[in-house]
Formats: C-alpha cells, structure tokens, sequence
C-alpha cells in the first residue's frame, strides 16, 4: 500500500463527482436519450486519455484502457466505454475494434467499489432500457464490426465480463490471469459472465470459474475455452494484429451478416443479463458482502500493491 | 470373477428385498409424498455405512460411496442417494457437497441390472413428479449447494450421471476411467448424459461417448470437457478438499445466487430428462436389450471381475 | 495452374450442363418429390464413382469423395448426395456411415463458385421445403444411422459444412486443413456453419473461424472441439474404422433412440439452416462479393493449384 496511490485514487474520486455525473443521469433521463458524444464527458480530454479511441485505419479501430493504475472501471468509465461505443454503432466503416491495455499488469483490476453505489445504480438506462452497464455488454455483442479483446495482465470481474461480452479473446499465455472473484466478496458478478461462460466453456468450468472465484493462467483459460487462444506473450500483440487487419480488409456486409447469424445461434437473452445486473444490485448491498468488501477495502482493494496481486487469496481469508 | 465376492452381491439383493422397497413405495404414493430422514430405511446402518455422509464442517459435506465391491447403485441405493439430498436441501448451512467413493477401483459401475425392473420402475415420484432417478438427478443439480465429484476407478453409466448431474467434476489423470456403457448393452442410458452431454462437450463428442459406448480416460475426459479437469492422482483429493473448504468459506447467499443464474443459462428441460428415462425403460425390456443384458450377465456383470474391468470389449463382442 | 487439369474442369461443367439439371429441377418441383434413387441422374456411372457409395456390410456403409482434382460440390454433386441420403434413410440395418475422400489432398475444396447461380438457387426443394444444400444438411444430422466424417487434406467451406452436419468429426493430425474462406471471398457460408460451430466451441471460436476464414489445421481443430480428435495420419484410418465397426455392433434401435435424444439437446432450428442459405444466395450476388469471386476465378479459383492451396492468403490480398 503506498501512500501515494492511495492519493491518486483519491484524486479520481474527486475527478468524477467534479463531472457532475448524477446530473448527466438526470439530464439523460428526462430525453430519454443516451449518452452521446456531444455530452459534456465525452469532451473531457483527461477521460479520452484513459479510455483512448484511436482508428488505426477507417476500418481498424483500437480501444486501449490506461487508467493507472489499475484500470478500474467505474461510473465515469462506463460512460466513456458507452461514448466509444456508440461512435462504433454510427461509423459504417469500421470493421473491427481491438480492446486492449496500456498498462502491463492490468487488463482491467475490476469495477470501482470505493465510490458509493449510488452513482451506479443512478445512471440513465441504456438503449437496451437496461443499466448502462449491462446496456453496454448486450451492444457490445451485437456490434456490426468484429470485437477482438486482448489480455495482458489481470482481467478480473468487468476486465473478464467486457472481454466475455466482446467476439474473441487471445490472452498472453505468460502473464494474463482472469478471474470473476465476485463471489469471493459476498455478491454475484454482475456483468452476464453468468450468462456468457456456461454457453462458452460449459456449466462445470462456468460453475468453478464463477464460484471458486479464483485465478485462471493463460494457459487453463484456453483449456476451457475461456479465451479463443493463450500466445506466447511476445507474439500475441502481432496475432492480434495480424488477425484484425486480415478481417478489417474484407467485406463489411459479409462480416456484419455472418455475426448476425452467428448471434441467432449463441447470444444469451437479453433477460438474463438483466437478472445478472440486477441481481449483483441486490446482493451487494447486504449486509455479508457489505463486510466482506468492507474488509477488503480496508486491506488495499482498489489500490496497487499486494491485495489486488493476491485478490483470490484475500477472499478467502474472511474470518466467519 | 470370485466366488466370495457373487455371494456378496447375494446378500446385497436380499438386503435389499427384505427392506421392503415396494411397500415403501405404496407407503409414499399414498402420502403423495418423498423420501425423508424418517422413511424406515433412512435408519439403516448398513445403507447409511454404503453412501456415507459426513459433515466435515456445517458448511462441507461429502458423500461417500463404499458399496463394495463395484458401488452399483439399485433401487435400494437411489432411496438413500433421495435421504441425502433431502438432507442438503434442507439445511441452510451447507454450501459444497464432495461426491467420492471409498472403493480405489470404482467410483462408481453402473446401475443395478440383476434386480427385476420393477423393483426400479415401480418407486414413487420424487417431488419433481419425476422418477426418482431423474427426480434425483435434476434435484442434484439446482440445489443451493454447489457440488463437486472427484472421480476415481471407474465411472460407468449412473456412476457417469451423477458426475454429469452435480456442478463440477475432477477426475484422476491415471485412474479414472468414465464410459456411458448403455448403448452397447442395447439401450439408451437412463439418468440424462443425452441432455447434459451435449451441452457441456458439444454435439460431436457427446455422440461418439454416448454412441461409441467406450471407455474415456482422465486425460480424454479433460480434453473433451467431460470433466473440469483431470489431475494427478496424488494431487487430486488436496485438490478437491482445498476448492471445497475455499467455496464453504463464501458467503451462501452469492453462492446460491450465482449457481440461479447459470441454471438459467446452462439446465436442460426437465422434460429432457423425462424423455431420456422413458426411453431407457421402454428400449431396456425390446427383446434386443434383454439378449445382450442377458449374455452380459451370464459373463460376470454386476460382478467384480473380467467383463466389469473390460465392459467395453464384451459389449462389443455380441454376436450377431 | 495445371493446363491439363483446367481442361477437366470444363469437361465437369460441361457434363453437368449434359446431365439436364434445369429439366430434372422443375420434373421434381411439378412432383412435389425429391430426388430418388430412381432419377436418371442416379444411375449416372460417373457421378456414381465421383461420389462412391460402398456397402461394407449391411450395417456399415462408406460415402467416398473421389471427384478430382479438389472434390469440388455443385448442383450434380449435390443430386447426389441427396440420392445417397434418401438411401441411408430407406435402409433400416444401416447404422453407421463413414465419409471420407479419395483424394490424399483435399476432402473437399469448397461449393462449385464456376457454375451459375442460377443452377443452384432452381434446385427443386428437399423434403424439408429447404433448398437441397440446407435440406441435405439437416436430413444428414438427423439421420437414425450414426455418420463419422475422416478428413484428411483441405475440408473447405462446404467441405467443412457436411463434417459439422455430421455426428462425429475425427481428422489427420498432419494432413487435414479445415476452413470456412467464404467471408474472405465476401459472402456468408451458406451451410449452416453459423448455426453448428457456435453450439460446437462456442461463440468465440466460432467467430474466429467464420470471420477469420483462415486455415485451421488439425491439432488446432481438435483443440477448439471442431473435431472430436486428430489422429496421426498413420492411425486416421484404423481408428475410424475401428469405431465404425463398435458401432454397427451395436443394436439399431438403441443408436437411433439414444441419438434422437441427443437431437434434442443439440440440434439447432432448421430455421437457422434457411436462414444461413438465404444470406449466402443474397449477399454472393451483391457487387462485393461479386468482385472479389471473379477477382479469385482469375487467379485460379476451382482448379488445383497456388490459389486453391492458398486460398486463405488469396482472399486476404484483395486490394481496397
């Protein structure tokens, strides 16, 4: 734990309620609309910077998380992922979007518990009519342009959930570790992992995934089909790469046809990624996982340093 | 094939005969009831000593199978199998079952085919309205309570089932040997793999074990997906023990709550099920099942030896 | 580029032209019938011997691909493996059927792109009302008779359709090169890959495939579950045989229920099927598709060669 950290995690506290984000989900409310790039957020250079947007090519877009330092996700991340997405749903050009980390030992820690839960649970709903959290993951499926995620570092509750909502996943096989640790905590992941792992890798990898709540490597990961591949870390960023500028040069009308046919066959309803949501609402609020994430944060949660490194251990040491 | 072990067996179906299985039965018909700790037979020492119960903590079960010499399971066993669950369901304590079995060789054969059908299909309706082998075993999977098989020896049709009915399953890497034996016997297998198969390995695989009828070792049942994974003999009980005390140490209602919402996603029809045990009674009485089963009996089924070390060889040599 | 082997090519055109297919089409649409063993077609000694049917014993038949220089599908290839099908069907002691090729190095290239649309899309419809591609490869997966596909050299777009409509997939280890290329030649598959895959290794894997449309050799296809194993090519043969002759052992009735309960549990709508037809017929006539096939026709599409040994680093060179 260095003092440090802990202040700039502070400073980030500060930063979001600065931007006014409960009065954006009043004012989205009222339209009835949905946060688009004209909002006062999207032109916030400093959020750009974290979650940055850059069109390698009109065709090949790359989203890369560099939120030190651990990439958490929170309100205000929620909506520029959204921002992101929606230019993604206007732009017919764009044929692929690569999802990956600046940062080398984070993909993504997991969603933001220091900030109250409030802010969350009162944003404005989505398109979908769901959360914007649960919103985001159902659109990200069904996005026209292919989704490709890659994992370097650790990828754990939303890291893992976006990565599962997204189209494919290649993982450094020598330093990408996923986890849903949620049940660790006290309370139900709430971003569809439920929903997506068993129809993934099957109800018995998804049961001990989901409620052993503890480390996957690159290497079991692409055992259970968590990820499409686990790479030798030296090669994957070329892979991915490679791959996406092989798709992002064929034919856009044949990609979006193929992936809506493909979605027939394998997306979840829509339903159960609501009931997921809803039920991750409901259970982090009592009081066995208000104690256990209570003792959490108190050990460092959401701080750099030895928790968040051993997060799996630390879960399984709330004294009963 | 020894003696001393065919006069075990012997004794095994007077056991159970004298238990007064049928008037059991009518007894719980006529309650338009289920099996309970209270039933007469739930107070049997002896059963109680061939599936062991044992609360190694409020929140840690395992279920022990010791019925030697082959841990077959007949009407008498499927009773006691009923009492357990009953037992799990009703405790609000329990968070993880461990199946196991005491016998080095045998997880578990198969069901019991030397007793007269009727002994089977006359057994009341579990609360699912189901038979009670279907009953059980989709009982078995939505129970609050994640469950947890480590197979060891053989697994062999409803040895198989209920490793494919619980939540995850762990296999030795050397000695674990599952098969759904049934279609080379001349008949469907009962207790619903047809269901679960499928959607846990793909379409593909499912047919070549269910059709195929062969034996799956360890490391092919992990490379298929037929178990979570197969472990080192010697690694595999640590293994096991370890997930079950980390799963008990979360809290029940995260718990419970996460395994809803992969039912959700992952849980045949019961109607599946249903379909699956109708058809093994209807196919098991054609006179094609009755000649195989019959040839299989006279060469030693049921019995410890040969044709139950090499069930898949005989199956196939049946004349035709 | 071989002259010789061009020169065959436009002598199967030709004998397809010869072979009256428009006439055969409407006689079987004023019927309402379906291709039987009884059209002229049928008793076609060449088209017999390209698409051979071997009767190895009365429970266990061979569908033999021999139709040089890449096994290529069209309209009369198509007639045929209809004609074999209605066989199959009509044959109550035929319990497994083994596909497998003649050719070391293609089990099938792909769907005749040469002929005109038009002598596809007038095909009279198969007894399912679908158009004979789709119809084939549902009547095929719902077979009674258990079907095991042997690939060895390329098992390209429809090559691979028929290995995924069947039960069982095994492949050479070394030898067998498996692919979906439709997307990198700017249309959809059309045989039902969009349905099966996603239901065989999930959404991702199958994402990766279809819209990769990349070559996937033998050891990667058994890792991601597109087929059961691969084999070293040494023991392909004996394997499947061996597998081919367990099951026609076993007893008929037992197979077709146990693989109806199967269907059950694994099958996809065969509104899927239509669906993915119907998207391959519209979007290979749109100008995209249109360019980049005559771009490949140019460059040797349908004849054996660079191209067709290539065809996954072709359909990436089309210039923007």
């Amino acid at each position: 734990m260095k003092p440090i950290q802990i202040g700039a995690l502070a400073a980030l506290v500060a930063t979001s309620v600065a931007l006014g984000a409960p009065d954006l989900a009043v004012a989205q409310t009222a339209k009835g609309g949905r946060g688009s790039a004209a909002a006062p957020m999207a032109q916030d250079a400093q959020m750009a910077s974290k979650i940055r947007l850059t069109r390698k090519t009109p065709a090949y877009w790359e989203v890369t998380f560099n939120n030190p330092p651990l990439n958490v996700v929170g309100p205000a991340e929620v909506r520029r992922l959204v921002e992101i997405l929606d230019q993604i749903e206007a732009d017919p050009n764009v044929r692929v979007v690569v999802f990956d980390s600046a940062l080398p030992d984070y993909f993504m820690a997991h969603y933001d518990l220091l900030k109250p839960l409030e802010e969350s649970t009162g944003m404005a709903s989505g398109p979908t009519g769901m959360h914007p959290v649960p919103d985001f993951m159902v659109r990200l499926s069904r996005l026209k342009a292919v989704t490709i995620v890659s994992i370097r570092g650790r990828a754990s509750g939303i890291g893992s959930e976006i990565a599962l909502a997204a189209d494919m996943r290649f993982a450094s096989r020598e330093k990408a570790i996923l986890s849903q640790f949620e049940v660790g905590a006290g309370f139900p992941p709430g971003g569809g992992p439920t929903a997506r792992l068993p129809r993934l890798v099957g109800r018995g990898r998804a049961l001990e995934i989901l409620i052993g709540a503890d480390e996957i490597n690159g290497e079991l990961a692409e055992r259970y089909g968590y990820v499409n591949r686990a790479l030798p870390d030296a090669e994957l960023d070329g892979f991915v790469d490679k791959l996406a500028r092989r798709i992002a040069s064929f034919d856009g009308q044949a990609i979006a046809d193929t992936k809506h046919l493909v979605d027939q066959a394998s997306l979840p309803p829509d339903a159960e990624s609501q009931a997921g949501w809803d039920a991750f609402v409901a259970d982090v609020q009592r009081p066995g996982a208000q104690g256990r994430v209570t003792a959490l944060v108190k050990q460092g949660l959401g701080q750099p340093g030895d928790l968040e490194e051993h997060l799996n251990q630390y879960t399984a040491k709330y004294p009963k």
